[in-house]
């Protein structure tokens, strides 16, 4: 773990994909991640798990869609869950500073060339004037601005659960070529606060923020676009604790996929379960302040078996290999592109990976079965 | 999980060794395990991770020997880290209720035949008249009553660092017969709260008390006599959290061997360290009272996937293979017998394991990847 | 605050009742404060108080009683409310270790001169073979063995809220002369673990214990006999602090009487609730064990201000002056007697009263207004 | 509590003083408030509060200043303590964006009339070109870019304690008119989050930031210009209570001045305690996200117990009266002017005061001596 001042994240373009061009037109403002849109295949099933199990908060529903929001969210939802023909992300939703932001956002994607589409009543209930498109990295997004306020419930501490749900937090993509979409972020507006990278230039993923937290999107190395996990925050650890414990006394343990456990990107604390139909959700608590334009970017060698998980806990195979897809404007399924550079998992994990815990770590400190410096080995 | 009136732990003692008669004599009166004593090879490595690292206060110390105790604790110690050319376990001791009981301890061993030796001055500091035996399970055993007290530094919380803990809680024994253990256990006044069996009444694991927590020590299927592991209590569950994160920062995290975690069996939040010696610490927050005597009996199914590890969390092989070597009253290894039975690791992880998250699951409501119903083998 | 060996609380009988005789037959070996029965005088408000905001389990009610119980407990109920005339306490329920130990009560309170009843169908339902006493003090007591077993909820995370109450912990009790209370409690098997004084041997409180904490019921210097609280743990510090939360979304705050904070005696973090009949509940997280037959006892100074508060915030005067009657056998308010000893509010608070933060402090290390040593003069 | 468009504070500008203009120039863009300069009279005493019993990091020292950092901050400090002869405050210090904005804020003081000094090199160590600013309120501010970056401690947890404070989070300031402050502090950039007034329009205390959290700073009615506090972020309420006991401990408890308790204002947990010379620092946790410029502005009645401490617990007076003087650009004290509309304190506390707990309470559902609505009363 190294810092640097603000650069551009360290890793070069490398793939036959041409550069993604930097529009002429101002991006637009964006403020935060502020939704995403899954298609489910079994809405109640879902119900149970968004509503009954993590505890989000109902705005509306009928029986096509759920609207969701987090405890101190003010704006309509958070999350939709839309009955479908099969699970998909339909829309990653950013709020925008100003309603002429949408404008920019139009222009911007129409410049680049993309499949652009406005809405000014908005695609979804609560929003209204929208334009969603098929950003260059295969994505559908969605940016608005006006939207329906509804009770921030940050004080009705009647109604939270143990494991109460506060923020949307982020979003994390994948995609095939990481430098590639983190050029293609800056120019949207993003900034990189930290990333997994190794000697040789190869970027596995890099984090990314409009807020000032450590991100609002973060793009992972693999075959994409798909969507990796959406992520929710609460206020403390044993909150997530808490939701731990109730999947087990829900006889839920086999939908808890990875964690609990402390990052080391991010410094957060983490739980990813998985949803009925196997859209990844996080659950995250306690990152830091990264509002300054001089906030140092933090890099981990993708050796580093801390990177990912603090306390050296083996990352599951499912959680490189799994994700969602994602569907273009007409609700179609977006066709994949795999990596063409090495994949995070094959360089750490297996006959072929290395990491290590202490790098160069001559002194022996430790001795016995354990102490290679590296704990999933010892499982396989 | 089912729960049974307190009768004796449900296994049958099948293997060829004789049973351990019920001394005619009366048994002391156990009050609580109090504390371990320790061969370790490096003493200033020792004292490194146990009082620089894991935070135990030192009640006194010279070059071969380190005294260690707990923050509530008002007995002079509850952990011996002693200088040896081996690691070891010299001595698992117990406090019994009034000088009288140390003399019972002396007759009922001598009654079953055992070894026993008798200090008016004790083994250590700050312990008067002690008897240790080799008890019939190979174990070197101590009971005391005379104690020097020292302070209680509960209220001292200019000293607790954030990982701070506070009681001795436990040990863990490894032994090859279960049953037959556990049968001299409740001749000696222990209590069955729990234990991990399987259909066809082979026993894997007990749980016993004498103070009302889930236990004061446990027998887990295995070669033995070896020690498993000795733990110790925090107030909360972030204090277990924090030395993660400091091991962690310490670029230690490949001696954290197993969680944090919830238990199925104990319901406590955990975590396990492994020393600088491979001995494993254990840290634990959070069981019940478990004082009445009829308190239910927790009988676990060993293919319950959640009976270690609440959230479904892979028990790594090493916590059921590597134990701690014990000693005789000389100082010298106790050999180790084999188990016969069927080892839990066998018949739950890997090519012929079995284990299940919902028993019996027809219902299909999980989809996906990961909805086996169990998690390891997507690891594998 | 200094700690002695565990001799019997310093203070002197000194009122004119006579002391109470120690019975010459067995003591019943009492396991541990069990439940109470309360009198409540609008059964659906307490039922809103104790299921929906404290988070009771119901197992079982009519319109006419609710029995509840904590997450943790398998026997029928830890408390008891009943519809009624007026609010009070109908009794102070102890379990024994053996159906034998009925009769010991029966007996003990028989050659005490004292009015007992025998049920051998109990008195409430899920308990059977109990006797019920006028004890010396004028409190009335209930000694049962026999009890339904239920479902232990401790695994049922899906059922808990944020505060969950997991066990009864202890009883407070208030009586004018509190030496000669601890007499007669000793000679009922209870043990002093902490207690307050004065330089003048006056006793102000004392705590006892029979479980191994620090208390199952102490006793409050005042007039009586009057019920003080009746106290229920949690967890962690977090379930008290989501409870005061709650009370505050549910506009009750002015049912927080008092915390939450952190107790100088018993080094637990707490809070008092006023019940819609104005019956004193605690939430208590996190004593220390005391099982040990020479446990040191503590002993407070009454005039160190971080005795009951250990942040030195205030105790209000309802605290001191409020309690709850108590009812004889045939369910008529006991009659209460005067404290003859000085008052431990009217020795700390107010024109008379005082307190120290710092014993003899001349350091002057701190300035400015609040550095009096005491903070409660500043705010009256 | 109410809430609505963020619209400015409801108050209306009442007294004499002739109204801020607002600039013609841009104001600075302000990222977040970064240091406060604290003059204290005894340095080592001081370090003792700051470092030994807070935890705040040294960056460096010599013999007449400490500078200090939180455990997530990475430029060179977030409070310097500097002996002087008298307790003060000598800068209340903004980082802005660029170094431009260095100029702009020099700009749009001198615009203003108010006395202003840029330093190139800085006022202190560790900070680059500066401004330093007497405002139109009397305070003095300091606007800077340039900053020494040091390491940023966040993953550094073998230095963190229990009570570790990660971040600065906001300052509060004392003057006497409420709305002419707010006026141009919205003219600089601040935005209104919350705010507590009555129903006659008087504006008591407003919280305004630049960073999307409930405050940068809050501007509080009474005698002015003086600091009222400067407050820390922990990342749970555990490590503020643990602070607490600390302060037990070390039988500082006359030194928590207020809590803990949560607010009910920005929602979060919180603390107040006094260092040697009675400057007021606030430990704080968990407010809300603010950053939309729509975010609904929630306003309190002056009268509600509940906006200060949602649990209803007392605001002692020297909350309300004491405060820290601050200095001129030349290092005098600044004469105060008393505040002309009336106080929070005496509107709500004592014989002329008037709180609710629940407003138009008319339905009797609590009896009994503390269920008057307002807790305070039974105290006095």
């Amino acid at each position: 773990m190294t810092t640097t001042d603000p650069t551009p994240a360290t890793g070069a373009e490398r793939t036959g994909a041409a550069p993604i061009p930097c529009p002429s037109v101002p991006a637009p403002d964006i403020l935060r991640c502020a939704s995403m849109e899954l298609i489910v295949t079994d809405l109640k099933a879902s119900r149970d798990f968004y509503v009954d199990l993590l505890g989000l908060v109902v705005t509306e529903e009928d029986e096509n869609a759920i609207y969701l929001r987090t405890f101190e969210e003010f704006i309509h939802h958070n999350l939709i869950l839309r009955q479908g023909p099969a699970p998909a992300v339909a829309a990653f939703s950013y709020r925008v500073r100003t309603p002429e932001d949408v404008d920019r956002a139009e222009a911007f994607f129409q410049e680049l060339g993309c499949r652009t589409e406005r809405r000014r009543d908005g695609f979804v209930r609560g929003v209204g004037d929208s334009v969603r498109v098929e950003d260059p990295l295969g994505f559908p997004c969605e940016f608005f601005h006006e939207v329906e306020h509804v009770e921030r419930l940050a004080w009705r501490y009647e109604l939270y659960g143990a494991g109460a749900l506060v923020r949307l937090d982020h979003f994390n993509q994948v995609t095939p070529d990481v430098p590639r979409a983190c050029r293609y972020m800056e120019s949207l507006g993003f900034r990189i606060t930290e990333d997994i990278s190794d000697a040789d230039g190869v970027e596995y993923a890099a984090w990314m923020r409009r807020k000032p937290t450590v991100h609002d999107t973060a793009m992972t190395g693999g075959s994409g676009p798909r969507m990796h996990h959406v992520a929710f925050a609460t206020h403390e650890k044993h909150n997530i604790i808490y939701l731990c414990d109730k999947m087990g006394a829900l006889r839920l343990s086999d939908r808890i996929e990875r964690g609990p456990g402390r990052h080391g990107v991010s410094n957060a604390f983490y739980l990813y379960v998985l949803d009925p139909d196997g859209h990844r959700i996080e659950i995250y608590t306690q990152d830091y302040y990264t509002g300054d334009p001089d906030n140092p970017t933090v890099h981990w060698d993708v050796h580093d078996n801390q990177r990912r998980d603090w306390w050296g806990n083996p990352v599951v195979p499912s959680w490189y290999t799994e994700a969602s897809t994602v569907l273009d404007l007409d609700g179609n399924p977006r066709q994949v592109a795999d990596r063409e550079e090495p994949s995070e998992m094959a360089v750490t994990i297996g006959a072929d990976g290395f990491s290590y815990t202490r790098e160069d770590d001559e002194d022996g400190r430790y001795r016995g079965e354990a102490a290679k410096g590296f704990k999933l080995g010892a499982q396989l």
